[in-house]
């Protein structure tokens, strides 16, 4: 199932309306078909989402998704350069339950 | 729980061998204390690891342990350039099961 790592950094003045936006779509992308996780961290300066898809449909459908849409039209302009997305193939290694995100 | 995201860059000629050090580690970090989720994921000229840790507390014991250290020893010099450690803050949201990693 491909894994997604997704960093937004937003411009200094606009970290609560940047986080404000993104947390709002989760509860929408959580729906979307295929969707396994879509969870959103903070660090200092960025906002990282760690996503997992059922398959590369999943993906390419939440790509076109209305909330995924509402949220960049959200944060544009709010961001200090271009968003980070990097798609990941898992290697489950160990212990099932935690050598990947979703057993 | 803290999350951490830590990339590892392998020169070309060293990737296979990366590889197996890092998937290597993983059985013996998955019985340290505290270990929630240590995953492998892999994309074009980079590994990276996604873990969640029970507290700060193991996260420091994790950083100083053997298997760690016998890892980072593996790729040295194979590596074409330092690591890159995220240290994150979960924002839980929408449904549990699919806006955090361990629910």
């Amino acid at each position: 199932m491909p894994v997604i790592v997704a960093t937004f950094s937003p411009k200094p003045e606009h970290v609560d309306e940047v986080r404000e936006a993104l947390l709002a779509a989760v509860p929408e992308v959580h729906k979307e078909p295929g969707c396994k996780l879509y969870a959103v961290h903070e660090a200092p300066g960025k906002f990282v989402f760690i996503e997992e898809w059922a398959d590369d449909d999943a993906v390419a459908k939440h790509a076109a998704s209305p909330a995924l849409a509402e949220m960049l039209q959200k944060v544009d302009g709010k961001l200090a350069g271009p968003f980070d997305i990097v798609m990941l193939t898992p290697l489950p290694a160990g212990d099932p339950a935690r050598g990947q995100l979703r057993p």
